[in-house]
């Protein structure tokens, strides 16, 4: 049993999204990634089983699916796919998200 | 891929927690349980392999663990766990958490 603060995750950077790892065993990988605005965590997808959620903890953005379809995501808002299937985030203000893939990648 | 808003997870009883399911797949299973102010979430465990994490998204109390122990639990704290350890949550506010189990049980 560990508890972390995601609020001692929080760091942002001109050159691009940050990547904070929160947690990493054999179930499952938490990393809590922060996007300054405008800054993009590009479409992608990995030939792997398993799903994950991206829950936003801050600020707003859209989830970026294939095809350039596009979701708001506005804090609270989770999104839920699987590896396989193209998923990015576009941040309009400064946002962070908690990313949880299970099993872990 | 699909998103949920948790904003419309958000349901307070007087009569103790409510609880939402967001997710249930072959890989995890995501609930938000909602608890008024003094409520509790009993400490429990379940003898299964598997790790879950507790996002709190709103409000303050604390994480239970084994033994009347407790660790601060704030919006944006998060709490990891074996299924087997025991664990709960006691708001001291209003207090909504999000909870991710992997494999779900």
């Amino acid at each position: 049993m560990k508890t972390v603060a995601l609020a001692d995750c929080r760091e942002f950077s001109d050159k691009g999204m940050t990547r904070v790892i929160v947690h990493d065993s054999a179930y499952f990988k938490c990393i809590n990634f922060n996007l300054k605005a405008g800054q993009v965590f590009p479409v992608h997808s990995h030939k792997l089983e398993g799903e994950l959620s991206i829950v936003v903890i801050e600020g707003t953005g859209e989830f970026l699916g294939d095809n350039d379809t596009a979701f708001a995501a506005n804090t609270g808002d989770i999104l839920i796919s699987e590896i396989a299937e193209p998923h990015g985030v576009r941040a309009t203000t400064d946002m962070r998200i908690l990313v949880t893939i299970a099993p872990p990648i």
